[in-house]
C-alpha cells in the first residue's frame, strides 16, 4: 500500500504541517517530516485540509444523477411523492444501480469518504433497491464507506410484507434499520415501532428514523420512540432524521425531549431544509444533543435540488441556522464531520494520527471559506490513496 | 457596433432558434435566420438561452470580494452589525470604489447586466461610497446597468445629517431613495418616512425601503408607507425590500396589506432568506404583488454568504418557498429576470426583438437545471457585445 507524504498543507487553517500516510492511516501530522524511501510526494502548496467529509442522510438508490433532468409535475403532499415516485420508477425501469453509483463517485470526487444511503424497501421494488446501493457500497467499498439504511419509504404496517424484507435486508448486510413517520404515514405508530425495534433487536443493528411529522403529532412519535430506546437501553444506537417537530413544538416539551435524546444519545440527522421547521442547532447542542448534516435526495422524483457535496450542505445547515461568525461556522462543519462520524457511528476518524487517511485539501483561507465557496477539491486521499484530484476522479 | 449572429440555441429551453443582435438589439429571433454579410457568427451548440439576468438588492459597496477572508465576531443585532460595520471600514480604510467594481465584474461573468444596489449614506463616510458605487456604474456602464439607492444604513432620524446628504446623492444622479426599519432603526417611524417621502416628490425618484421589522412592527410600517404611497398616488414606485413581517403576521391583516400594495404596484425585493420568515411568493402572486429577487450583502463584514450569481439566488428563493416542480421553478427563474426587470423599472428586457440584446448561455436541458445546477455561463452577451465566456470576463 501506498506511503504518501503531503507537504504544506494547513489542518482546519491552522499552521502548516507535513502529514505521512502509510497502511491508510495518518502516520504522522506536523512540520517538516523527515521522508521515508518508499513515499510518493505531494505538494500540499499551503492548502486547507479538512477531514473526509461524511454524508449522514442520503438516498443514493432514487436519484437521476447523471440520467436525463427529471420533469417534476408532482402533487403537493408526502404521499403524492411516494406514489409518484413507485410509477415512476416502475415506468421507467430506473436503475438503482447505476445510478447509485454514479452518485456515490460524484460524493467521493467532492470529499466524501463516509456515507450513510437509506435504500427503499417496499412491494413494488422488493430488495432490488438495497442490493444495488448495497453492491456500490461494495465497489466503492476501499474508498468512500457507505452505510445502508434498510428503509420503508411506503410504511410498514400499510405494506405487508415489508417488515419481513427488512429482516432479510438486515441479514444479507443492510447496516441500519429504516422507518418512517409512524402516525402520519402508517397510521399505527404502536405497530410500526414494535416492528422496527423487533428487527433492531432480533440483528443488534442500529435505527435511523424518518421523522417528518409536525409538531404535536411528531412529539407524540418522538416520545414513543424515545420509551421504547430508554426501555431497551439502546443508548447511542438511534437517528431522528428530520426531526422537524423539534422547531415546531413550545420550548418546554421541546427541551424535555432533548433531556431525554441527550440521556440516550439519540443523535439528529438534519438537512436544513430552508422550507420547514428544524431542530435549532445551538439548542440542540446547548442540551447535549448530537445533529450532523445530510443533503437527503439529490436529483430524484422528489427533488431538483442539492449536490453531492458536503461543504455545501455545511453552507446550507449554516444558512438555516443563520451562522454568520467563524465560530458558528466551524459550528456547521462539525455537522459534516466529527459529529456525523459520531452520529452514524464511524471509528478512526479524524484529522489525528492512527485515524483513516481520509484528507480533503482545497484551497480557502478559512473553514469558513470553504463552506461557503465551496472550492473544487485539489485533492482528496480516501483510506490512504488519492482518489481525486482537481475535483476529478483518477479512475 | 457588432452585428452577431448566435445560431442554434434554446429561448428557455424551448425549440433551437438563431438570434441577431444588431445595434445593442435584439434585432430577429427563429430558426434558420440569414447571415448578414458583417456579422460574427457564434456557434450556441443547442445550449440554453436565458435573458440577461437582474439582481434586485445589493450591496456592492460593502464586500470584501477579492479581497482577504474578513473574520466575523460580531454580536447578534443589526445594531451590532451597523456599528462594527462603521468601526471595521474606518479601521481597514475599506476601499468601496475597488471592491464595488471586483463584485460588480464578477456579476457580468456570471451574466448579471442590470442590478440595483443600495450605497450607504451616513455621518461617518457621507457620500464616499455612493460616490464609489457611481462610479462602478458608470465604468460598467454600456454591459451592466447599475441603478444606486442612496442608502440610509445607521438612519436618517437618528443622524443628523444624513437626509441632507440623501437630498445632496439624488442630485448628483443616484436613482432611487432608500430607507431601513423606521420603528426599529430609526425609532420616530413619521419623521423617517416624511423625510424620505418629501425626498421622492422633490427628487420624482422611486423609493427602495429595507423593512426587516418583525410581526406587528412591519406591519405598522408598512402600513404607514403604504398611507403615503397612496396619499401622493406613487404606483409603480415604491418596493419593500425583506418585508419579512409578510410571513410572520395573521392571514387577514397580511392579505389586507398585500391587496393595498397590488392595487399601488408596491412590489417586494427579497433574498428569500432561509433562517427568517419571508412574504410568502405564491400568496404574493395571487395577491398580484410582484416579486423579485436579490442577493443582498455578499462576503461582507454582515455575512459571510450568498454569490454573485442570479441563478443561484434563484435556487435560493426556489429552496425556500418549497417550489420542486418544473412549472414552480420557472417562477423562481422569474424572480431574477422579468418580475426584476418590472420591479426595478429596466425597459426593453426580455428574449423578444427589440430588447436590449443581454443574453445568457448555458449548458442546461431545462430552465429547472440552470437553477439549481448554476452551471458556468458558456456566452454572455450584454448591451448587444460578448462580455464573457466559460465564466470569466473577456477584458
Amino acid at each position: 500500500m501506498t506511503v504518501l507524504l503531503i507537504r504544506n498543507v494547513r489542518p482546519l487553517g491552522g499552521a502548516a504541517v507535513d502529514v505521512l500516510v502509510a497502511q491508510g492511516r495518518i502516520a504522522a501530522l506536523g512540520p517538516d517530516l523527515a521522508t521515508p524511501a518508499d513515499a510518493l510526494q505531494e505538494d500540499g502548496g499551503g492548502a486547507l485540509l479538512l477531514p473526509g467529509l461524511i454524508e449522514g442522510h442520503a438516498h443514493l438508490d432514487k436519484t437521476t444523477w447523471g440520467g436525463p433532468w427529471y420533469r417534476n409535475a408532482v402533487g403537493p403532499t408526502r404521499m403524492h411523492r411516494i406514489d409518484n415516485e413507485r410509477a415512476w420508477r416502475s415506468a421507467t425501469g430506473h436503475d438503482a444501480a447505476a445510478r447509485s453509483l454514479a452518485l456515490a463517485r460524484a460524493y467521493l470526487a467532492n470529499g466524501t469518504t463516509r456515507m450513510r444511503s437509506h435504500a427503499d424497501i417496499d412491494p413494488d421494488i422488493g430488495l432490488a433497491h438495497l442490493r444495488a446501493t448495497l453492491r456500490t457500497a461494495a465497489l466503492l467499498a476501499p474508498h468512500l464507506e457507505i452505510q445502508v439504511v434498510a428503509f420503508p419509504q411506503s410504511g410498514v404496517v400499510r405494506c405487508p410484507g415489508v417488515a419481513e424484507l427488512m429482516d432479510v435486508a438486515l441479514a444479507e448486510g443492510a447496516h441500519v434499520v429504516g422507518g418512517i413517520d409512524p402516525c402520519q404515514i402508517d397510521r399505527d405508530p404502536v405497530a410500526q415501532l414494535d416492528a422496527l425495534f423487533g428487527l433492531v433487536e432480533k440483528h443488534g443493528k442500529p435505527l435511523d428514523i424518518h421523522l417528518h411529522e409536525p409538531g404535536e403529532m411528531g412529539a407524540f412519535s418522538l416520545d414513543l420512540i424515545l420509551e421504547r430506546t430508554e426501555a431497551l437501553d439502546l443508548r447511542g444506537q438511534v437517528t431522528i432524521s428530520h426531526g422537524f417537530c423539534l422547531g415546531m413544538i413550545g420550548a418546554t416539551e421541546r427541551d424535555a425531549l432533548l433531556a431525554r435524546m441527550a440521556r440516550m444519545d439519540v443523535r439528529i440527522a438534519t438537512t436544513a431544509p430552508a422550507a420547514s421547521a428544524v431542530p435549532p442547532l445551538a439548542i440542540c447542542h446547548a442540551a447535549g444533543v448530537t445533529v450532523y448534516g445530510g443533503n437527503d435526495g439529490i436529483r430524484d422524483s422528489w427533488t431538483p435540488y442539492a449536490r453531492p457535496d458536503m461543504l455545501d450542505r455545511a453552507m446550507h445547515i449554516g444558512l438555516r441556522n443563520a451562522l454568520r461568525r467563524d465560530d458558528e461556522l466551524d459550528v456547521a462543519l462539525d455537522c459534516v464531520t466529527v459529529s456525523a462520524a459520531h452520529g452514524c457511528g464511524f471509528a478512526d476518524y479524524g484529522l489525528v494520527v492512527g485515524a483513516r487517511a481520509d484528507l480533503v485539501l482545497v484551497d480557502a483561507e478559512t473553514t469558513g471559506q470553504a463552506i461557503v465557496a465551496t472550492p473544487v477539491r485539489r485533492l482528496v486521499v480516501a483510506g490512504g490513496e488519492i482518489v481525486a484530484r482537481d475535483g476529478a476522479l483518477l479512475d
